[in-house]
Protein backbone atom coordinates (compact mmCIF):
# COMPACT_ATOMS: atom_id res chain seq x y z
CA UNK A 1 0.00 0.00 0.00
CA UNK A 2 1.11 3.93 -1.06
CA UNK A 3 1.32 6.81 1.05
CA UNK A 4 2.10 10.00 0.70
CA UNK A 5 3.77 12.69 3.32
CA UNK A 6 3.14 16.57 2.92
CA UNK A 7 4.47 18.55 5.46
CA UNK A 8 2.59 22.59 5.08
CA UNK A 9 4.63 25.63 6.36
CA UNK A 10 6.76 28.63 5.14
CA UNK A 11 9.11 27.70 7.29
CA UNK A 12 10.84 24.87 6.00
CA UNK A 13 10.70 26.01 2.10
CA UNK A 14 13.22 28.90 3.37
CA UNK A 15 14.81 26.63 5.01
CA UNK A 16 14.25 27.85 8.96
CA UNK A 17 12.83 24.69 9.82
CA UNK A 18 14.73 20.91 8.92
CA UNK A 19 11.66 18.83 8.02
CA UNK A 20 12.34 16.07 10.51
CA UNK A 21 8.07 14.74 10.71
CA UNK A 22 8.88 13.04 7.66
CA UNK A 23 11.51 10.88 8.29
CA UNK A 24 9.90 9.50 11.60
CA UNK A 25 6.80 9.12 9.83
CA UNK A 26 8.39 7.32 6.54
CA UNK A 27 10.44 5.23 8.96
CA UNK A 28 7.16 3.98 11.04
CA UNK A 29 4.88 3.51 7.89
CA UNK A 30 7.65 1.33 6.58
CA UNK A 31 7.36 -0.84 10.19
CA UNK A 32 3.98 -1.19 9.60
CA UNK A 33 4.05 -2.24 5.94
CA UNK A 34 3.28 1.33 4.50
CA UNK A 35 5.49 2.44 1.00
CA UNK A 36 6.22 5.99 1.00
CA UNK A 37 6.09 7.42 -2.54
CA UNK A 38 7.08 10.94 -1.90
CA UNK A 39 6.96 13.60 0.48
CA UNK A 40 5.85 16.99 -0.41
CA UNK A 41 6.69 20.27 1.32
CA UNK A 42 4.52 23.12 0.09
CA UNK A 43 3.66 27.01 1.49
CA UNK A 44 0.90 28.45 3.69
CA UNK A 45 -0.82 28.95 0.46
CA UNK A 46 -4.68 27.25 0.12
CA UNK A 47 -3.75 26.90 -4.20
CA UNK A 48 -0.46 24.88 -3.15
CA UNK A 49 -2.17 23.14 -0.27
CA UNK A 50 -5.01 21.73 -2.53
CA UNK A 51 -2.78 21.03 -5.81
CA UNK A 52 -0.48 18.70 -3.44
CA UNK A 53 -3.42 17.04 -1.90
CA UNK A 54 -4.80 16.53 -5.40
CA UNK A 55 -1.74 14.97 -6.79
CA UNK A 56 -1.05 12.48 -3.49
CA UNK A 57 -4.26 11.51 -3.52
CA UNK A 58 -3.75 10.64 -7.61
CA UNK A 59 -0.59 8.28 -6.26
CA UNK A 60 -1.29 7.46 -2.97
CA UNK A 61 -3.94 5.55 -0.84
CA UNK A 62 -3.30 7.00 2.22
CA UNK A 63 -2.10 11.01 2.90
CA UNK A 64 -0.80 12.22 6.08
CA UNK A 65 -0.73 15.87 6.35
CA UNK A 66 1.36 18.23 8.91
CA UNK A 67 1.71 21.80 9.96
CA UNK A 68 -0.60 24.49 9.55
CA UNK A 69 -2.88 23.53 12.59
CA UNK A 70 -2.22 26.84 15.39
CA UNK A 71 -4.31 28.81 16.65
CA UNK A 72 -2.75 31.78 14.53
CA UNK A 73 -3.77 33.75 11.20
CA UNK A 74 -0.84 32.29 9.13
CA UNK A 75 -2.23 29.30 9.73
CA UNK A 76 -4.46 28.28 7.23
CA UNK A 77 -4.58 24.63 6.71
CA UNK A 78 -7.92 23.70 8.88
CA UNK A 79 -9.96 26.63 6.47
CA UNK A 80 -8.56 24.87 3.32
CA UNK A 81 -9.22 21.19 4.20
CA UNK A 82 -12.73 22.40 4.48
CA UNK A 83 -12.80 23.90 1.25
CA UNK A 84 -10.83 20.93 -0.28
CA UNK A 85 -13.74 18.10 0.65
CA UNK A 86 -16.66 20.79 0.10
CA UNK A 87 -17.43 21.21 4.00
CA UNK A 88 -17.21 23.76 6.68
CA UNK A 89 -15.54 24.24 10.03
CA UNK A 90 -18.31 23.19 12.99
CA UNK A 91 -17.74 23.23 16.76
CA UNK A 92 -16.72 19.88 17.92
CA UNK A 93 -18.00 19.81 21.94
CA UNK A 94 -16.27 17.01 23.24
CA UNK A 95 -12.90 18.73 21.70
CA UNK A 96 -13.75 22.01 23.32
CA UNK A 97 -14.78 20.65 26.93
CA UNK A 98 -11.51 18.55 26.47
CA UNK A 99 -9.20 21.36 25.61
CA UNK A 100 -11.05 24.16 28.35
CA UNK A 101 -10.04 21.18 30.55
CA UNK A 102 -6.65 20.81 29.52
CA UNK A 103 -5.91 24.86 29.72
CA UNK A 104 -7.06 25.42 32.66
CA UNK A 105 -5.68 22.96 34.03
CA UNK A 106 -2.29 24.39 33.12
CA UNK A 107 -3.34 27.48 34.80
CA UNK A 108 -3.94 29.27 31.16
CA UNK A 109 -6.66 31.08 30.24
CA UNK A 110 -9.32 29.57 27.55
CA UNK A 111 -8.79 32.25 25.13
CA UNK A 112 -11.21 32.60 22.17
CA UNK A 113 -8.09 31.64 19.74
CA UNK A 114 -7.65 28.01 22.09
CA UNK A 115 -12.06 28.01 21.68
CA UNK A 116 -11.39 28.07 17.85
CA UNK A 117 -9.07 25.08 18.11
CA UNK A 118 -11.80 23.04 18.90
CA UNK A 119 -13.42 24.14 15.03
CA UNK A 120 -13.07 21.05 13.11
CA UNK A 121 -14.79 20.56 8.77
CA UNK A 122 -17.54 18.67 9.67
CA UNK A 123 -17.79 14.88 8.72
CA UNK A 124 -14.29 14.30 9.99
CA UNK A 125 -13.41 12.43 12.80
CA UNK A 126 -11.64 13.72 15.30
CA UNK A 127 -8.24 12.32 16.94
CA UNK A 128 -7.72 13.45 20.68
CA UNK A 129 -3.95 15.68 21.05
CA UNK A 130 -2.76 14.97 24.79
CA UNK A 131 -0.23 17.34 23.76
CA UNK A 132 -1.18 20.35 22.51
CA UNK A 133 -4.27 22.71 21.20
CA UNK A 134 -4.69 21.62 17.76
CA UNK A 135 -6.86 18.05 17.58
CA UNK A 136 -5.77 15.33 14.41
CA UNK A 137 -8.27 15.30 11.88
CA UNK A 138 -9.23 11.98 9.98
CA UNK A 139 -10.54 12.04 6.25
CA UNK A 140 -11.70 9.23 3.56
CA UNK A 141 -12.66 9.64 0.44
CA UNK A 142 -13.45 6.81 -2.32
CA UNK A 143 -11.92 4.26 0.19
CA UNK A 144 -8.81 6.46 0.91
CA UNK A 145 -7.40 8.24 3.54
CA UNK A 146 -6.06 12.02 4.77
CA UNK A 147 -5.21 12.74 7.93
CA UNK A 148 -4.22 16.34 9.35
CA UNK A 149 -1.80 16.75 12.26
CA UNK A 150 0.01 19.50 14.19
CA UNK A 151 3.05 20.22 12.98
CA UNK A 152 5.32 20.01 16.48
CA UNK A 153 7.00 16.62 16.61
CA UNK A 154 5.93 15.64 19.47
CA UNK A 155 2.50 16.31 19.36
CA UNK A 156 2.25 14.92 15.63
CA UNK A 157 4.34 11.67 16.96
CA UNK A 158 2.06 10.79 19.93
CA UNK A 159 -0.87 11.50 17.22
CA UNK A 160 0.47 8.74 15.23
CA UNK A 161 0.92 6.05 17.66
CA UNK A 162 -2.08 6.31 19.86
CA UNK A 163 -4.56 7.34 17.37
CA UNK A 164 -3.20 6.78 13.69
CA UNK A 165 -1.47 3.73 13.99
CA UNK A 166 -3.97 1.20 15.27
CA UNK A 167 -6.65 3.19 12.72
CA UNK A 168 -4.77 2.31 9.88
CA UNK A 169 -4.12 -1.32 10.91
CA UNK A 170 -8.27 -1.47 10.75
CA UNK A 171 -9.04 0.17 7.75
CA UNK A 172 -5.81 -0.95 5.41
CA UNK A 173 -4.70 -4.63 4.65
CA UNK A 174 -1.34 -3.65 5.16
CA UNK A 175 1.89 -5.31 3.51
CA UNK A 176 5.40 -6.37 5.27
CA UNK A 177 8.37 -4.18 4.76
CA UNK A 178 11.78 -5.11 5.91
CA UNK A 179 14.79 -3.29 5.98
CA UNK A 180 18.21 -4.02 7.29
CA UNK A 181 21.32 -1.90 7.30
CA UNK A 182 24.90 -3.33 7.37
CA UNK A 183 27.50 -0.59 8.44
CA UNK A 184 31.00 -0.90 6.83
CA UNK A 185 34.09 1.15 7.51
CA UNK A 186 37.47 1.34 5.44
CA UNK A 187 36.54 0.70 2.05
CA UNK A 188 35.93 3.30 -0.79
CA UNK A 189 32.74 3.11 -2.33
CA UNK A 190 33.17 2.11 -5.70
CA UNK A 191 35.71 -0.61 -4.37
CA UNK A 192 33.35 -1.77 -2.19
CA UNK A 193 31.31 -2.19 -5.06
CA UNK A 194 33.48 -4.30 -7.37
CA UNK A 195 34.38 -6.28 -4.90
CA UNK A 196 30.98 -7.03 -4.06
CA UNK A 197 29.90 -7.65 -7.19
CA UNK A 198 29.48 -11.21 -7.17
CA UNK A 199 27.05 -11.06 -4.11
CA UNK A 200 25.10 -8.47 -5.63
CA UNK A 201 24.35 -10.12 -8.77
CA UNK A 202 23.56 -13.18 -6.92
CA UNK A 203 21.08 -11.58 -4.72
CA UNK A 204 17.20 -12.74 -5.11
CA UNK A 205 14.64 -10.82 -6.61
CA UNK A 206 12.96 -9.53 -4.20
CA UNK A 207 15.86 -7.91 -2.26
CA UNK A 208 16.77 -4.13 -3.22
CA UNK A 209 20.38 -3.31 -2.23
CA UNK A 210 21.45 0.31 -1.81
CA UNK A 211 24.55 1.98 -0.64
CA UNK A 212 24.41 4.61 1.11
CA UNK A 213 27.78 6.76 1.82
CA UNK A 214 29.07 8.57 4.63
CA UNK A 215 32.41 10.50 5.33
CA UNK A 216 33.24 7.82 7.61
CA UNK A 217 31.41 4.33 6.22
CA UNK A 218 29.25 3.18 3.95
CA UNK A 219 26.26 1.77 4.49
CA UNK A 220 24.52 -0.93 2.94
CA UNK A 221 20.56 -1.70 3.14
CA UNK A 222 18.96 -4.65 1.82
CA UNK A 223 14.62 -4.18 1.40
CA UNK A 224 11.98 -6.39 0.66
CA UNK A 225 8.53 -5.01 -0.24
CA UNK A 226 7.17 -8.19 -0.51
CA UNK A 227 7.68 -12.38 0.40
CA UNK A 228 6.67 -13.57 3.48
CA UNK A 229 8.21 -12.07 6.80
CA UNK A 230 10.00 -14.99 8.53
CA UNK A 231 11.62 -15.88 4.73
CA UNK A 232 12.74 -12.43 3.84
CA UNK A 233 14.51 -12.14 7.50
CA UNK A 234 16.16 -15.14 7.29
CA UNK A 235 17.46 -14.82 3.31
CA UNK A 236 18.42 -10.76 4.78
CA UNK A 237 20.33 -12.41 7.49
CA UNK A 238 21.77 -14.98 5.09
CA UNK A 239 22.88 -12.53 2.54
CA UNK A 240 24.42 -10.63 5.40
CA UNK A 241 26.75 -13.31 6.68
CA UNK A 242 27.99 -14.16 3.36
CA UNK A 243 29.03 -10.56 3.13
CA UNK A 244 30.65 -10.94 6.41
CA UNK A 245 33.03 -13.71 4.70
CA UNK A 246 33.92 -11.05 1.85
CA UNK A 247 34.92 -8.23 4.19
CA UNK A 248 35.80 -9.60 7.40
CA UNK A 249 37.70 -6.70 8.76
CA UNK A 250 35.23 -4.29 7.08
CA UNK A 251 32.19 -4.62 9.20
CA UNK A 252 30.85 -2.24 12.08
CA UNK A 253 27.56 -3.77 12.90
CA UNK A 254 23.91 -3.27 12.08
CA UNK A 255 21.14 -0.71 11.09
CA UNK A 256 22.08 2.89 13.44
CA UNK A 257 25.35 0.62 15.31
CA UNK A 258 28.06 3.61 15.97
CA UNK A 259 31.32 3.37 16.81
CA UNK A 260 30.29 4.82 20.52
CA UNK A 261 28.00 2.04 21.20
CA UNK A 262 30.55 -0.60 19.75
CA UNK A 263 33.12 0.51 21.89
CA UNK A 264 30.80 0.65 24.93
CA UNK A 265 29.73 -2.69 24.65
CA UNK A 266 33.34 -3.90 24.70
CA UNK A 267 34.11 -2.16 27.49
CA UNK A 268 30.77 -3.10 29.28
CA UNK A 269 31.85 -6.89 28.70
CA UNK A 270 35.22 -6.38 29.93
CA UNK A 271 33.93 -4.79 33.10
CA UNK A 272 35.73 -1.75 31.74
CA UNK A 273 35.08 2.10 32.26
CA UNK A 274 36.34 5.69 30.57
CA UNK A 275 37.82 8.96 31.31
CA UNK A 276 37.49 11.49 28.69
CA UNK A 277 39.60 14.31 28.49
CA UNK A 278 38.75 16.66 25.64
CA UNK A 279 39.69 20.08 24.35
CA UNK A 280 38.11 21.37 20.88
CA UNK A 281 35.21 18.38 21.16
CA UNK A 282 34.25 20.13 24.51
CA UNK A 283 32.19 17.35 26.34
CA UNK A 284 31.00 16.24 23.11
CA UNK A 285 32.47 12.48 23.41
CA UNK A 286 31.30 12.14 26.77
CA UNK A 287 27.74 13.32 25.52
CA UNK A 288 27.72 10.57 23.11
CA UNK A 289 28.52 7.97 25.81
CA UNK A 290 26.00 9.20 28.20
CA UNK A 291 23.03 9.26 25.52
CA UNK A 292 23.30 5.93 25.41
CA UNK A 293 20.97 3.97 27.73
CA UNK A 294 22.82 1.94 30.31
CA UNK A 295 25.89 4.15 29.68
CA UNK A 296 26.80 4.68 33.60
CA UNK A 297 27.51 0.74 33.63
CA UNK B 1 11.58 34.19 -9.38
CA UNK B 2 10.39 30.83 -8.44
CA UNK B 3 12.35 27.47 -6.91
CA UNK B 4 12.17 23.59 -6.91
CA UNK B 5 14.03 21.22 -4.64
CA UNK B 6 14.02 17.82 -5.72
CA UNK B 7 15.93 15.34 -3.64
CA UNK B 8 15.70 11.79 -4.67
CA UNK B 9 17.00 8.64 -2.76
CA UNK B 10 14.99 5.78 -1.17
CA UNK B 11 16.94 6.27 2.04
CA UNK B 12 14.69 9.99 2.68
CA UNK B 13 11.24 8.07 1.94
CA UNK B 14 12.02 5.01 4.28
CA UNK B 15 13.05 7.48 6.83
CA UNK B 16 16.91 6.31 6.74
CA UNK B 17 17.74 10.09 6.30
CA UNK B 18 16.66 13.47 7.15
CA UNK B 19 16.56 15.20 4.19
CA UNK B 20 18.94 18.17 5.51
CA UNK B 21 19.94 19.46 2.22
CA UNK B 22 16.56 21.17 1.47
CA UNK B 23 16.75 23.31 4.37
CA UNK B 24 20.05 24.60 3.45
CA UNK B 25 19.44 24.95 -0.16
CA UNK B 26 15.80 26.83 0.74
CA UNK B 27 17.80 28.94 3.01
CA UNK B 28 20.47 30.33 1.05
CA UNK B 29 18.17 30.65 -2.65
CA UNK B 30 16.05 32.90 0.04
CA UNK B 31 19.35 35.03 0.43
CA UNK B 32 20.08 35.04 -3.47
CA UNK B 33 16.36 36.28 -3.91
CA UNK B 34 15.21 33.14 -5.09
CA UNK B 35 11.79 32.02 -3.59
CA UNK B 36 11.34 28.12 -3.44
CA UNK B 37 7.55 27.27 -3.93
CA UNK B 38 8.00 23.15 -3.21
CA UNK B 39 10.25 20.71 -1.95
CA UNK B 40 9.44 16.89 -3.12
CA UNK B 41 11.87 13.84 -2.49
CA UNK B 42 11.21 10.72 -4.80
CA UNK B 43 12.09 7.71 -5.09
CA UNK B 44 15.36 5.63 -6.91
CA UNK B 45 12.65 4.99 -9.66
CA UNK B 46 13.02 6.88 -13.36
CA UNK B 47 8.77 7.29 -13.76
CA UNK B 48 8.65 9.23 -10.30
CA UNK B 49 12.11 11.60 -10.98
CA UNK B 50 10.98 12.14 -14.47
CA UNK B 51 7.05 13.15 -13.44
CA UNK B 52 9.04 15.20 -10.29
CA UNK B 53 10.50 17.25 -13.00
CA UNK B 54 7.33 17.62 -14.75
CA UNK B 55 5.46 19.37 -12.46
CA UNK B 56 8.69 21.11 -11.10
CA UNK B 57 8.96 22.46 -14.86
CA UNK B 58 4.95 23.51 -14.95
CA UNK B 59 5.30 25.39 -11.33
CA UNK B 60 9.06 27.27 -11.27
CA UNK B 61 12.15 28.46 -13.31
CA UNK B 62 15.22 26.48 -11.40
CA UNK B 63 14.56 23.08 -10.15
CA UNK B 64 17.54 22.07 -7.83
CA UNK B 65 17.94 18.03 -8.11
CA UNK B 66 19.68 16.24 -4.95
CA UNK B 67 20.48 12.75 -4.50
CA UNK B 68 20.96 9.32 -6.98
CA UNK B 69 24.59 10.11 -8.22
CA UNK B 70 26.90 7.47 -6.89
CA UNK B 71 28.79 4.94 -8.69
CA UNK B 72 26.79 2.09 -7.79
CA UNK B 73 23.56 0.47 -9.56
CA UNK B 74 21.32 2.05 -7.05
CA UNK B 75 21.87 5.19 -8.40
CA UNK B 76 19.88 5.94 -11.82
CA UNK B 77 19.67 10.14 -11.74
CA UNK B 78 22.11 10.55 -13.96
CA UNK B 79 20.58 7.76 -16.90
CA UNK B 80 17.19 9.24 -15.97
CA UNK B 81 18.40 13.06 -17.21
CA UNK B 82 19.56 11.70 -19.88
CA UNK B 83 16.29 10.15 -21.16
CA UNK B 84 14.49 13.24 -19.55
CA UNK B 85 16.26 15.60 -22.00
CA UNK B 86 16.54 13.25 -24.79
CA UNK B 87 19.92 12.57 -25.41
CA UNK B 88 22.28 9.84 -23.85
CA UNK B 89 25.91 9.80 -21.38
CA UNK B 90 29.21 10.85 -23.04
CA UNK B 91 32.75 10.93 -21.48
CA UNK B 92 33.38 14.76 -20.23
CA UNK B 93 37.62 13.85 -20.73
CA UNK B 94 38.06 17.03 -18.40
CA UNK B 95 36.03 15.46 -15.74
CA UNK B 96 38.05 12.30 -16.57
CA UNK B 97 41.05 13.95 -16.60
CA UNK B 98 40.17 15.87 -13.23
CA UNK B 99 39.66 12.79 -11.49
CA UNK B 100 42.30 10.19 -12.52
CA UNK B 101 44.25 13.16 -10.70
CA UNK B 102 41.88 13.92 -7.69
CA UNK B 103 41.45 9.51 -6.62
CA UNK B 104 45.28 8.93 -7.74
CA UNK B 105 46.58 11.98 -5.43
CA UNK B 106 44.38 10.24 -2.90
CA UNK B 107 46.31 7.23 -3.21
CA UNK B 108 43.29 5.26 -4.46
CA UNK B 109 42.78 3.02 -7.39
CA UNK B 110 41.23 5.01 -10.48
CA UNK B 111 38.77 2.18 -10.99
CA UNK B 112 35.97 1.64 -13.83
CA UNK B 113 33.26 2.81 -11.83
CA UNK B 114 35.55 6.00 -10.84
CA UNK B 115 35.79 5.87 -14.26
CA UNK B 116 32.00 5.89 -15.24
CA UNK B 117 31.52 9.39 -12.98
CA UNK B 118 32.66 10.65 -16.11
CA UNK B 119 29.82 10.48 -18.18
CA UNK B 120 27.41 12.75 -18.69
CA UNK B 121 23.95 13.67 -20.67
CA UNK B 122 25.34 15.16 -23.89
CA UNK B 123 24.77 19.00 -23.85
CA UNK B 124 24.63 19.68 -19.91
CA UNK B 125 27.84 22.08 -18.45
CA UNK B 126 29.51 20.28 -15.75
CA UNK B 127 30.32 21.46 -12.52
CA UNK B 128 33.61 20.15 -11.24
CA UNK B 129 32.42 18.39 -7.76
CA UNK B 130 36.44 19.46 -5.68
CA UNK B 131 34.83 16.83 -2.45
CA UNK B 132 33.49 13.78 -4.52
CA UNK B 133 33.17 11.96 -7.90
CA UNK B 134 30.11 13.04 -8.97
CA UNK B 135 30.11 16.41 -10.83
CA UNK B 136 27.21 18.89 -10.77
CA UNK B 137 25.45 19.04 -13.96
CA UNK B 138 23.53 22.47 -15.28
CA UNK B 139 20.61 22.39 -17.81
CA UNK B 140 18.72 24.68 -19.61
CA UNK B 141 15.27 24.62 -21.30
CA UNK B 142 13.04 27.42 -22.41
CA UNK B 143 14.90 29.79 -20.26
CA UNK B 144 14.37 27.86 -17.45
CA UNK B 145 17.19 25.83 -15.56
CA UNK B 146 17.36 22.38 -13.79
CA UNK B 147 20.87 21.49 -11.81
CA UNK B 148 22.08 18.06 -10.29
CA UNK B 149 24.05 17.67 -7.32
CA UNK B 150 25.38 14.54 -5.45
CA UNK B 151 23.37 14.17 -2.10
CA UNK B 152 26.01 14.26 -0.21
CA UNK B 153 25.48 17.34 1.92
CA UNK B 154 29.39 18.72 1.81
CA UNK B 155 29.73 17.96 -1.70
CA UNK B 156 26.20 19.63 -2.82
CA UNK B 157 27.31 22.65 -1.06
CA UNK B 158 30.74 23.35 -1.97
CA UNK B 159 29.26 22.93 -5.49
CA UNK B 160 26.34 25.26 -4.42
CA UNK B 161 28.80 27.76 -3.44
CA UNK B 162 31.47 27.81 -5.76
CA UNK B 163 29.25 27.13 -9.20
CA UNK B 164 25.48 27.30 -8.27
CA UNK B 165 25.24 30.63 -6.87
CA UNK B 166 27.29 32.73 -9.27
CA UNK B 167 25.86 31.07 -12.55
CA UNK B 168 22.43 32.10 -10.70
CA UNK B 169 23.19 35.44 -10.60
CA UNK B 170 24.07 35.77 -14.01
CA UNK B 171 21.29 33.70 -15.49
CA UNK B 172 18.18 35.15 -13.72
CA UNK B 173 17.19 38.36 -12.81
CA UNK B 174 17.14 37.60 -9.04
CA UNK B 175 14.86 40.05 -6.44
CA UNK B 176 15.43 40.48 -2.78
CA UNK B 177 13.86 38.68 0.31
CA UNK B 178 14.04 39.45 3.26
CA UNK B 179 13.17 37.22 6.67
CA UNK B 180 13.69 38.68 10.46
CA UNK B 181 12.98 36.59 13.32
CA UNK B 182 12.16 37.61 16.67
CA UNK B 183 12.34 35.22 19.81
CA UNK B 184 10.06 35.85 22.49
CA UNK B 185 9.47 33.90 25.70
CA UNK B 186 7.24 33.29 28.63
CA UNK B 187 4.10 33.89 26.78
CA UNK B 188 1.92 30.83 25.80
CA UNK B 189 1.62 31.41 21.69
CA UNK B 190 -2.26 32.05 21.83
CA UNK B 191 -1.99 34.20 24.40
CA UNK B 192 0.76 35.81 22.45
CA UNK B 193 -1.60 36.32 19.46
CA UNK B 194 -3.85 38.19 21.29
CA UNK B 195 -1.25 40.56 23.03
CA UNK B 196 -0.04 41.41 19.58
CA UNK B 197 -2.83 41.59 17.45
CA UNK B 198 -3.34 45.04 17.48
CA UNK B 199 0.52 45.26 16.36
CA UNK B 200 -0.50 42.49 13.82
CA UNK B 201 -3.20 43.86 11.97
CA UNK B 202 -1.01 47.31 11.52
CA UNK B 203 1.52 45.33 9.64
CA UNK B 204 2.33 47.17 6.40
CA UNK B 205 0.96 45.16 3.55
CA UNK B 206 4.13 43.83 2.07
CA UNK B 207 5.11 41.91 5.92
CA UNK B 208 4.11 38.45 5.94
CA UNK B 209 3.92 37.52 9.97
CA UNK B 210 5.02 33.97 11.08
CA UNK B 211 4.18 32.01 14.22
CA UNK B 212 6.64 29.26 14.97
CA UNK B 213 6.13 27.86 18.79
CA UNK B 214 8.83 25.62 20.03
CA UNK B 215 8.45 23.99 23.68
CA UNK B 216 10.73 26.63 24.96
CA UNK B 217 9.34 29.84 22.68
CA UNK B 218 7.60 31.34 20.58
CA UNK B 219 9.30 32.98 17.10
CA UNK B 220 7.85 35.54 15.23
CA UNK B 221 9.14 35.90 11.70
CA UNK B 222 8.57 38.61 9.61
CA UNK B 223 9.33 38.32 5.72
CA UNK B 224 9.05 40.49 2.60
CA UNK B 225 9.13 38.85 -0.52
CA UNK B 226 9.14 42.77 -2.29
CA UNK B 227 10.03 46.54 -2.17
CA UNK B 228 13.25 47.86 -1.88
CA UNK B 229 15.94 46.34 0.13
CA UNK B 230 16.97 49.47 2.46
CA UNK B 231 12.88 50.58 3.24
CA UNK B 232 12.10 46.89 4.33
CA UNK B 233 14.83 46.26 6.50
CA UNK B 234 14.02 49.74 7.80
CA UNK B 235 10.52 48.74 8.34
CA UNK B 236 11.21 45.61 9.92
CA UNK B 237 13.16 46.96 12.36
CA UNK B 238 10.61 49.10 13.67
CA UNK B 239 8.35 46.87 13.67
CA UNK B 240 10.23 45.02 15.76
CA UNK B 241 11.32 48.17 17.84
CA UNK B 242 7.83 48.08 18.47
CA UNK B 243 7.36 44.85 19.66
CA UNK B 244 9.66 44.73 22.29
CA UNK B 245 7.67 47.77 23.73
CA UNK B 246 4.63 45.54 23.86
CA UNK B 247 6.66 42.44 25.38
CA UNK B 248 9.42 44.39 26.98
CA UNK B 249 10.16 40.95 29.61
CA UNK B 250 9.65 38.95 27.08
CA UNK B 251 12.45 39.17 24.28
CA UNK B 252 15.57 36.81 23.87
CA UNK B 253 17.21 37.88 20.87
CA UNK B 254 16.60 37.63 16.97
CA UNK B 255 17.00 35.14 14.43
CA UNK B 256 19.31 32.01 15.71
CA UNK B 257 20.04 33.49 19.14
CA UNK B 258 20.31 30.77 21.61
CA UNK B 259 19.94 30.59 25.71
CA UNK B 260 23.63 29.53 25.49
CA UNK B 261 25.06 32.80 23.32
CA UNK B 262 22.40 35.05 25.24
CA UNK B 263 24.36 33.70 28.70
CA UNK B 264 28.18 33.88 26.87
CA UNK B 265 27.54 37.20 25.67
CA UNK B 266 26.61 38.47 29.45
CA UNK B 267 29.64 36.49 30.72
CA UNK B 268 32.15 37.69 28.44
CA UNK B 269 30.54 41.35 28.70
CA UNK B 270 31.42 40.94 32.80
CA UNK B 271 34.79 38.88 31.92
CA UNK B 272 33.35 36.04 34.16
CA UNK B 273 33.75 32.14 33.14
CA UNK B 274 32.23 29.46 33.19
CA UNK B 275 32.26 25.91 35.38
CA UNK B 276 29.58 23.44 34.94
CA UNK B 277 28.77 19.89 36.57
CA UNK B 278 26.92 17.77 34.71
CA UNK B 279 24.99 14.57 35.62
CA UNK B 280 21.72 13.40 33.10
CA UNK B 281 23.23 16.00 30.43
CA UNK B 282 27.04 14.47 30.50
CA UNK B 283 28.64 17.28 28.98
CA UNK B 284 26.05 18.32 26.61
CA UNK B 285 25.45 22.06 28.56
CA UNK B 286 29.34 22.22 27.76
CA UNK B 287 29.40 21.05 24.36
CA UNK B 288 26.82 23.47 23.42
CA UNK B 289 29.15 26.90 25.16
CA UNK B 290 32.13 24.70 23.30
CA UNK B 291 30.55 24.58 19.94
CA UNK B 292 30.24 28.56 19.40
CA UNK B 293 32.93 30.81 18.31
CA UNK B 294 34.85 32.34 20.74
CA UNK B 295 33.79 30.31 24.01
CA UNK B 296 36.45 29.53 25.32
CA UNK B 297 36.92 33.57 25.62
Amino acid sequence: MNAEIITIGDEILIGQVVDTNSAWIGQHLNEYGVRVVQITSVRDDRQAIKSAFDEAFSRADLILVTGGLGPTKDDITKHTLAEYFGTSLVRDQATYDYLEKWITAKGMRFNELNQKQADVPEGCVVLTNRNGTAPGMWFERDGKVLVSMPGVPFEMKALMSDEVFPRLQRFFQLDHIVHKTAITYGIPESELAIRLEEWENALPDFLKLAYLPNPNNIRLRLSAYQGEEQVVNQEIDRQFEKLKQIIPGNFLGYDTASLEQVVAEALLARGETLSVAESCTGGAVASRFTAMAGASG
